[in-house]
């Protein structure tokens, strides 16, 4: 059973290849989201997004014959990019299966960070990673139904509740369950108090389903754009995690999520991913119990955005 | 003579009324600009930029009645916003003259705070507050060239210096020069071994000229991306304050102001204004001695930006 002391492993592992990333107060969004403000900017981690953690912990976790085979993973975009940048860093061979919907922006940070990229249709895309491993002998990095990327990425929670003890609550996005899993672990063993909350699209309300049915359920499949949010199903691994640990779940509407990146880059001044401001959606669209003494934490999970995405923001 | 004294009354004075900004690294930059890189965040500050810290520094400073009778001021933005925020929390009158050429987000935002706006060519703008001055009996709130002002803004550099003691360097924008001459002032008693570099437009170089004259010298006027930086000539109660404590002043060319800019956004995740990028715009155009193991602080003083300006970064 996933534990806290793997998280602690993690830490010890990552820590010299990733960012110990700013937890800082947005003062001049207390007001708008009636709460007293703060995000966890992991889209200052390393390569633009917290999955570095997770990616890191994973790959030096591996045997070092496994290592000289190199790395392979099939990614919407930011887990790509942290497997290609970790690969990187230790010298061995990355090959990365990106859906042909991904924004360009991504598959050229990968392509830049000296990975082989094979682009495919987003449903083909496990099969052809699971291909490439068996063709090649490379280790398949999951994006995140696995304990050890689970691990590496609630190094995050860890420094958050190390960060701001007091905070009453964490928001996290949520997609097939590892940030959040990982995260509500440090947290429900550092913090207890702590409240742990999850958003994810309500177009893909894999686990708010899952959490009231009381078993993994899946939903159909449905474009975002919290483009970093889509898996149809909660992990295997990280179900029992997040039933365990998370308060809610709230499922947010697309003009929500955009509401939120539009508050957190003009009056926030940070520049995030759609699907990392999500949580202030939450907010924003009412779903979420805060009052106006409440501490709560945002984590701000990537920043992968082109300039020309932000046009789309006047009009919310 | 402008002393220390001054900024640790002013800080004790503004405490309520403005948000201690965050300073944290900038990991991700550190290999682009060749130094640790730390940025100081008055772009979070109320009402967006620093000015919020002088413009309430003298506001507080002035006698009950003369309060009664409002405030004037003007100003291409931000201290406009800042005197019509400042008025507006302490409940009294303020008018703020702008120029016809300044960005429509910042006369909004000041129209929105209720303060009544007046605009007329940028040549006219003392002129015409002094009139309202003289007509209303309003206190005229200027803009740098004040002890108090510059006292305010040097609460910056208190926070500075007690948030990173070690810092080998911070860089600020410079125009008339009430940042700077605050905050260098405030750095040389706490952190004498700290460097205080400035960072002009090229366009108005008002400080180097001045600095390597030995007096003020009035350079003719120009129009720069950095619109916060438009005084021709160094105040005349900041000149000698800069001239004692500031290590070098750099004119930095409109290209590096929107490099910076670009670089700051885009692997910063931070949205300023062109006139705060101006330093990293300095350390992009080679002009700054900076080395790999320096930690230099960028001084991001405000972030007035509209989305609709982010496009012409695409081209830069």
């Amino acid at each position: 059973m996933f534990s806290f002391a793997e998280i602690k492993e993690a830490e010890a592992r990552i820590r010299p290849y990733i960012n110990h990333t700013p937890l800082i107060p947005l003062e001049n969004l207390d007001s708008v989201l009636g709460c007293r403000v703060c995000v966890k900017l992991e889209n200052l981690q390393v390569t633009g997004a917290f999955k570095m953690r997770g990616a890191m912990n994973k790959i030096l976790s591996l045997p070092e014959e496994q290592l000289k085979r190199g790395v392979v993973c099939a990614s919407s975009g930011n887990h790509g990019k942290a497997v290609a940048y970790s690969a990187k860093m230790l010298g061995i061979p990355a090959t990365v299966v990106i859906p042909e919907t991904a924004p360009a922006i991504k598959v050229e940070a990968i392509r830049a960070l000296g990975a082989e990229v094979v682009q495919c249709e987003v449903s083909e895309r496990f099969r052809i990673a699971a291909e490439i491993r068996d063709r090649k002998g490379a280790a398949l990095i999951p994006p995140y139904d696995d304990e050890l990327i689970m691990a590496g990425q609630g190094t995050a929670g860890l420094e958050i509740a190390e960060q701001e003890p007091d905070l009453d609550a964490v928001i996290v996005p949520v997609s097939g369950g590892g940030l959040i899993g990982g995260v509500s672990e440090a947290i429900r063993n550092l913090a207890p108090g702590m409240k742990v909350y999850g958003a994810e699209p309500a177009l893909l309300p894999r686990y708010s389903r899952s959490l009231e049915a009381g078993q993994r359920v899946q939903v159909p499949s449905s474009k975002t754009i919290a483009d970093a949010l889509v898996s149809s199903m909660p992990g295997e691994v990280c179900f029992p995690v997040v039933q365990k640990n998370v308060d809610q779940v709230f499922d947010v509407d697309e003009e929500f999520v955009l509401k939120g990146m539009k508050l957190l880059l003009t009056e926030g001044k940070i520049l995030a991913e759609p699907s990392s401001c999500i949580g202030i959606g939450a907010v924003l669209q009412g779903l979420v119990p805060v009052e106006k003494e409440m501490s709560v934490c945002f984590l701000i999970s990537g920043g992968s955005v082109g300039l020309s995405q932000l046009a789309q923001l006047e009009t919310v």
